[in-house]
């Protein structure tokens, strides 16, 4: 898996336009194209181009493209079975070529510099800085924004690590801050500066000089305003889950990251489930094909953290009786009906198919069921005559939306928190090659797989043999880092990703415009219900950059 | 499950409106009702009503009705957990109050019937013809229009049978024709008349006045035209599944129903599988609560249906050069995209959320993949230069379709016939207290089940044990019977039941509302992803009879 292996293409320059004249690689393997560009002077647009098994006249789809100065060779990453490539420069609009390609498999950079170089096809040194990066900052400041459950499982990643200084923390909970430090002192550290002086105190912690980063943990509705006032504020960004409360939310947060500059990273742990990355590693090799439609979702009982105080197991308050998360979360489900958590369900899949990053979500629609759990739990926890029971919930007990790509895929994902079931995401992906589907929660066993030619014919296969198989690069080199991080070890991985991004001034593997369109599904399948289900259309946030954005995520055992 | 247990509820008269004043029986129990008014003169509308667990002020919804003479006790059956029941006269648009109730389990008419007599509690005897009848026709004259490979395994259901005898068979295609005779003659049985001059000589076997009933198992695109003209020549018709090629067909087989009167039965299968009439038993039960979410689908790599001449595994024809389906199925995957074969999903969930009997399909948008199997098979198999490898499919690989009843349930269809997989109908059916999911074809242990209180707390319980426990009376009668027969013997259910009701004139389970409701769904998910998703409203073919229908697939033992 991780030996390098070589195949290199010299193309004579092509004078026709380029969606004419790709050159159909018809091979079946997953492959990184090294563009290397010499002999010109000026920056030029390298694009990536995707032709799989295409008839002729079909059209190519643009995957990938980025734009670098001359000679200096890129590395770009494709999700491909088969992949065309061709790279041209833009001026105007005629299109000049001048290129030559390398293909490789992925995640030995240092052998590939090595062969590279040994190789001597003309190729100049990557980029240190572009994906991976060298350590600039070796030491990150980091102030968190709530500290409730969720914000101190960030804190003990944090308090894990020599290369972070826990600074500040905000949260108008003194229970909860008492509880943070708590962990602050038994890990042998210096006590955190407090702001618990109210809900808006965490604005005095943005204004210290001494932070570079926070993360952001606190109840929903608070998520995007508090990570707009932080990139105002220049501090660097980890923001948990959740889906926004209006859709000019999401435009807000990603004009902010444009005016401002300061990164966000998407905090979606389940991104770096390791059975989820070692299929997301199976898609990137190309196992199942060329990926057609994934499955994902939160399916998993929420009824008692939405109610209760934290001691009596039949209490059924919420609000300001509640404990932890029923003190808030549980008002999202009176007054709005869609999918109010998206993004577990849809981030895993969203890398496997280059959303934003050669891809995008079009449309999506979302439809209800009605509303019984909620209501049901009350009458049988608190008794028909708890005040309680007279709370009529507008969520629908199961939401389902529909998702549209550019790339001819679909996602149908699934919001199933108020009804007895055992916890399961939901995941299935599936390609012109074969599917993976999942009924557990992140065990490699708990599945199924199929691919054409490989399994018997018309029968599963369990998927521990291949998530062991393709255990992901950055889960077999950091696995027992991981071992006692929260939620089966993904905790240290998203937490760790966006700690050494920051320390090398790179790019987040899931950034600012993810997080807009993960988020943008809540206000949008709410809008869709609303109407009866009625497709909506799906903001662009990138504004026209994910034809030539590059993933990021998963491309390397690095982060 | 077939002990009979007799609760009786005996109710004062009640002069207010009933939807103020139905009677909340808070029980846990699937229940059915005998209705039975006497000292009244006049027919009247006995209304069933429902009102699980609700908060004063909840709406409650009317989910079966009847209408029959005085002094006639009225077998009504319910689906749901809690019911509320109250029967009232409707007269002009006042209502009088004059009733009796009792309720009890399901399954054994003539225990029922002794034990009720015993008991003395003032019914009348039911009257037999009502849902399960007796034999008024001891021997049926049936005709085949088509005897491809799946009208054959309708012959072979007749062929076993004493109590039917084969008239004739009409097929333009002389092969099929002569294995069908081989099938009769081998079966020791009659010669049939064959009318074989072209696809319009059934029209000819129609005018015979000695056919009581004919299978239609033609090609799709046969189905409604032949199904009109049988019902126009008074031949009562057994239906084989598929989807309408537009929807004013479904339309025109309902006006032709309603014009004619002679009865029509939906042939669909899986309505019959072992494990779906297990779990259909468990939710009439009420073991999963309110039913909520539903799923199922048609999931079945086709490809090798699709193509081929039925010789060389490799060839790639279809079409005039292809072999049964192969001639005619492949070319709806040409020219349309949306879910050409709905009812294998559909039906069994319908039954279990009763459909057109007390609920209704209100609308339903699909969305589509793109288009790659059929194309990557035919390269696959018969190379890129194959002539095929040119032709362009517009069917999308995989098609979802979400849709919403009028009692607040969801259902997600899937179509997933173009790629590399198990076969796997994908069926999940969800309450408030629980679901069954599978992944398999039918067989009791490739399923999960979790029930709240019941399993071990968020924990997949095996399916087998229940689905065992749960066995359909139906199946349980019936299982030796339906060794041998086709699908898992689900082929002698259907069939079974459409024989069986001819011979006592009663309705089918699964009528023609259902069948234009069900094959609706195909011109409709074309229309919708025509619109890039629109929801489509789907038409109420019973014209507001869903709401008085009464439940009939899988109430009793009989058939």
């Amino acid at each position: 898996m991780n030996s390098l292996t070589l195949i290199c293409f010299f193309y004579t320059i092509k004078k026709k336009a380029p969606v004419a004249t790709e050159y159909p690689f018809r091979r079946k393997a997953e492959r990184s194209a090294i563009i290397n560009v010499t002999n010109t002077t000026k920056s030029y647009a390298y694009v990536l181009q995707q032709g799989p098994y295409l008839p002729a006249g079909y059209d190519r789809k643009l995957t990938a493209a980025i734009t670098m100065p001359d000679n200096q060779p890129v590395l770009c990453t494709q999700i491909s079975t088969n992949v065309c490539i061709s790279a041209y420069k833009k001026e105007g609009v005629s299109l000049r070529y001048n290129h030559k390609f390398i293909t490789m498999n992925r995640y030995d950079r240092r052998k590939f510099l090595r062969d590279t170089t040994m190789a001597g096809i003309g190729l100049s040194l990557l980029q240190p800085a572009r994906l991976f990066g060298s350590v600039i900052k070796p030491q990150v400041r980091i102030g968190l924004i709530a500290v409730g459950l969720r914000g101190q499982t960030h804190l003990e990643e944090m308090l894990k690590r020599s290369d972070v200084d826990i600074i500040a923390m905000a949260d108008p909970d003194k229970d909860m801050m008492a509880m943070a430090q708590k962990r602050i002192a038994k890990a042998g550290k210096k006590a955190a500066v407090e702001y618990t002086n109210g809900p808006h105190d965490y604005k005095n912690l943005l204004k210290r000089d001494d932070i570079d980063a926070v993360f952001i943990a606190s109840p929903w509705e608070w998520h995007l305003p508090q990570g707009i006032d932080a990139m105002n504020a220049g501090k660097i960004v980890g923001m948990e889950v959740c889906g926004a409360q209006k859709l000019q939310d999401c435009w807000d947060v990603v004009n902010t990251y444009e005016k401002t500059k300061v990164p966000l990273m998407m905090l979606e742990n389940v991104c770096y489930r390791r059975d989820i990355m070692a299929v997301h590693h199976m898609v990137k090799q190309g196992m199942f094909g060329e990926i057609l439609h994934l499955q994902g979702g939160y399916q998993h009982d929420l009824r008692t953290v939405l109610f209760g105080n934290g001691k009596d197991k039949n209490n059924v308050d919420f609000g300001e009786k509640g404990f932890s998360e029923s003190k808030w979360r549980t008002a999202h489900y009176l007054h709005n009906n869609g999918d109010n958590y998206p993004t577990h369900g849809l981030g895993p899949v969203a890398t496997m198919i280059d959303l934003n990053r050669g891809n995008r979500i079009t449309h999506l629609s979302s439809v209800s069921t009605k509303s019984r759990g909620l209501h049901r739990y009350i009458e049988k926890k608190g008794g028909a005559d708890h005040p309680n029971a007279k709370v009529k919930f507008v969520q629908g007990d199961i939401v389902t939306t529909q998702i549209q790509c550019a790339n001819g895929e679909t996602i149908v994902l699934s919001l199933d928190t108020c009804s007895p079931r055992p916890y399961n995401l939901g995941f299935r992906v599936q390609g012109t090659n074969g599917l993976w589907q999942e009924y557990g929660s992140g065990a490699s066993d708990t599945g199924r797989i199929y691919l054409e030619d490989v399994s018997p014919y018309d029968e599963w296969e369990g998927s521990k043999a291949y998530l062991d198989k393709y255990d992901h690069p950055l889960w077999q080199r950091y696995s027992k880092d991981a071992e006692g991080s929260g939620h089966g070890g993904m905790d240290f991985f998203v937490d760790n990703a966006f700690i050494e991004c920051i320390k090398r001034n790179v790019a987040f593997p899931l950034d600012v415009y993810d997080l807009a369109t993960w988020y943008a599904v809540t206000p949008l399948s709410e809008k869709s219900i609303l109407e009866g289900g009625q497709v909506q259309a799906v903001p662009d946030f990138t504004k026209g950059a994910w034809k030539t954005r590059q993933p990021v995520f998963g491309v390397s055992n690095e982060f």
